[in-house]
């Protein structure tokens, strides 16, 4: 599993869509507090690999492809750490 | 928006894998509960559109093929409606 605080420190990209305490103010994307960890992993690698395409997943594509599979486990780790 | 109270109608084949109060009891899964409903519109569409795809994406594929957009915004509505 990840380390949630290692990835509150990687997660300074995320904030302005996903919100500082990962409850967004834009409805248009997903609140991330509290979600299941293993579910964001797999989303991350959605948007990585293409499978998640087109709209905003293409916004997601560019914030992720550089990450890292510990990054991403970490930045998971994290957001499930939040209260929903 | 959707109503609530038709979502909640019409997500009994949900309940399997999102759980009876849209918390999952498979880490793999997302919680639902408390998720923005546009966000969720968003996601059901991309799942029948194919923009979302592969691996558990083709499962989701199939459980919504079948809905309408009255559906979609029902559920969606249903499900941001319950406390995370």
């Amino acid at each position: 599993a990840g380390d949630a605080a290692a990835g509150k420190n990687k997660s300074a990209s995320c904030l302005a869509c996903h919100g500082a305490a990962g409850k967004v103010s834009v409805p248009m994307y997903p609140n991330l507090a509290g979600q299941n960890a293993l579910y964001l992993e797999h989303a991350l690698k959605a948007y990585q690999s293409g499978d998640r395409s087109g709209g905003q997943a293409e916004v997601m594509k560019a914030y992720v492809s550089g990450l890292s599979d510990a990054d991403i486990a970490d930045l998971a780790a994290y957001y499930a750490s939040l209260k929903p």
